[in-house]
C-alpha cells in the first residue's frame, strides 16, 4: 500500500477552509497555512498538520493547492522570501485554485517550471456550499498529464473538472464566466425594476420570464431573494468587483472593448460606496432603486 | 351543441400564420384579413374565410385576435376607419398578441371599454416554432374574467397562459422579458470574445459556463449557433430592436434609467448599420468582432 499524497493546503477562508477539511476526509494528509495564524486552530482540530510559512507547507506536500484574495497574495506566497518556491523540490505540483489574473498566471507557471515545479490554475465556481459539499465546478488550465496526475486531489473538493487549455485558460474561463454573471444580474435587476414601477407582481414576473428565452441562473436563483428582501451573499459584492477588475484588466492586455462588463462593474461600485461590500451581488437591486426612485427589493432599509 | 365559437385573425405574418392554422384545427371557425392580401391564400386553402376589413372581421367573430407589427400598425387595424372597433358589437373580445407599448395598450383597453369592447393584451414567446408547434409562453393583461372566458382560444395557439395582471400588464412582463434577453445575450457575446482573444476552446468554455451561475438560455441556445457560424434567426435584430424601443420608451415614461438595456440596443444597431437587420440577434457577436478586431463566428463574411 501506497503513503497517502502529502498535500499543503494554503488560504483558509470561507472556501479554503472546507476544501482542505474535504481532503482530509478522502484520506490526504493535510499541511495548512495561513497568513491569519488563529484559523490554523479549526483545521488543527481535525488533525491537520499545522506549518510555519508557504516555504515550510512546500518542503511537506507532494502537491501544494492555494487559494488566496488576489492576484498579489498569490505572488507573496509564491515568490516570497518563505514561498511556496523557496521550498520546493523537483516535481512539486502546485494547484492555484484562487481566481488571479490569467496574465499573472501564465508568468507564474512559467517562473514555477524553471524551479521545477508544475503549475495547474484551476479557479472555481460553486460558492461555500459547493465548497462544503465538495460540489465545486473547477475550471483547469495547464498541462493535461499533470491534470491526470493529481485528479484525485481535486476530486475531493469538487464535482466537475474540466481541462480548459494551457497555462491561464482555468482563469480566463473564470473570467468568461464573471463577464456573463455580472450582465444576467444586470438584465435581471432592471427587469425587475421595470416591472416594480409599472406595478406588476414580481413573482409573477419571474415565473413567467425564468422559463424562457430571458431565462438564467441569476434570475430563477437571484430574482426570488431580491424578491423577498434577502440581501445577504451567496457571492459578495466585493469578490465579484474583484474578479471584475481581473477581467477588465486582462481586457485591456488584450485590446477588447468591454462595453457591458465595464457598466455591470461601474454600477456595482455604486452598492460598494453605499457599504455595500459584503452584501451578495444581487445588491445592485438597491443601485437600480436609487437610480429609478423606487423600492422594489422590501426592508432593506 | 353550441355552434363553435367565430374567432377573427388580424395579421397573418410568420406568427400569425400559424396561430391562425392552430386555431382552425382546433376547431373554431376562423376569419383572417392581412394587410398585404396575397398571404390571406394560404388561408383560404385551409378554409379560413377571407374578409376585405378589419371592420368585417369584428363583424363576423365572437372574439378577434391581432398580432401586427407595431404599435402603429395596431391602432390602425383598430381605431382605422375600417378597423375593429367600427364594426364591433357589444362583448366583442378583442386579444392583442402583438409585442407594442404597455402606455398605448392601457389607452387602446380603455377606448375598446368605451365601445363595449373587452380587451386583453396577450404578447407571446416561443419565436416561429412556439407559434407552429402551439406551444408558445402567452403573457396575458387585463380582466381575469374575460381571460377565463377566452382561454381555450389562447390554449390553441399556447402551453403556457399566465395571467400577469390588468391591462398593459402583459406588455410590461414581455419588456421584461426582452430587457434581460438583450443584456443575456450581451453578457454571453462578451465572453465569448475573451475566450477567443485569449486562446481558449469556445465549446470548451460553454460547456463549463452554463451550467452554474453564469448560466442563461442564451449561453446554451445561441452560443453554439454562434460557434457553429449559424447566425439565422431564431429572433431577428429588426424585432429584438423594435422591442427594446419599447422597452425604453416605457422606460422614459417611468422614469427609469436602464442603462444596461441601453447599451445593448446602441450595440444593437451596430450589428442594423452593418445591414444585419435579418440576422438572429445573436448576430451581435459581429459587433464585438469588429470592436476586439477579431473573428469569433467561423465564415460570416
Amino acid at each position: 500500500m501506497e503513503t497517502a499524497q502529502r498535500v499543503g493546503f494554503i488560504g483558509l477562508g470561507i472556501m479554503g477552509r472546507s476544501m482542505s477539511y474535504n481532503l482530509h476526509r478522502a484520506g490526504f494528509q493535510v499541511t495548512v497555512w495561513n497568513r491569519t495564524r488563529s484559523k490554523m486552530e479549526e483545521a488543527a482540530g481535525w488533525g491537520a498538520q499545522l506549518a510555519d510559512s508557504p516555504r515550510e507547507v512546500a518542503e511537506l506536500s507532494d502537491v501544494v493547492i492555494t487559494i488566496v484574495g488576489d492576484t498579489p497574495d498569490v505572488r507573496a506566497v509564491v515568490e516570497g522570501e518563505n514561498g511556496i518556491l523557496a521550498g520546493a523540490h523537483q516535481g512539486l505540483v502546485w494547484i492555484d485554485m484562487s481566481t488571479i489574473s490569467p496574465a499573472t498566471t501564465q508568468q507564474l507557471a512559467k517562473t514555477a517550471a524553471e524551479r521545477g515545479v508544475r503549475m495547474l490554475d484551476a479557479p472555481v465556481s460553486g460558492g461555500d456550499v459547493g465548497a462544503q459539499e465538495g460540489t465545486l465546478s473547477i475550471m483547469v488550465g495547464g498541462e493535461a498529464a499533470v491534470l491526470e496526475e493529481v485528479k484525485p486531489v481535486l476530486q475531493a473538493m469538487g464535482s466537475s473538472i474540466i481541462h480548459c487549455g494551457a497555462a491561464g485558460a482555468g482563469q480566463t474561463v473564470k473570467a468568461c464566466n464573471q463577464i456573463m454573471c455580472g450582465l444576467n444580474l444586470l438584465g435581471m435587476v432592471e427587469a425587475l425594476t421595470l416591472a416594480k414601477k409599472a406595478g406588476v407582481d414580481l413573482d409573477t414576473m419571474i415565473q413567467v420570464t425564468s422559463k424562457g428565452a430571458a431565462g438564467s441562473w441569476a434570475l430563477s436563483n437571484l430574482g426570488p431573494r431580491i424578491v423577498e428582501g434577502d440581501l445577504d451573499p451567496g457571492f459578495s459584492v466585493q469578490f465579484q468587483q474583484k474578479d471584475l477588475r481581473i477581467v477588465l484588466e486582462e481586457a485591456e492586455r488584450l485590446q477588447l472593448p468591454l462595453v457591458g462588463t465595464a457598466t455591470a462593474n461601474q454600477l456595482l461600485r455604486s452598492v460598494q460606496a453605499h457599504g455595500g461590500n459584503e452584501d451578495g451581488t444581487h445588491a445592485l437591486i438597491t443601485v437600480m432603486e436609487r437610480l429609478a426612485n423606487v423600492k422594489v427589493a422590501p426592508g432593506d432599509e
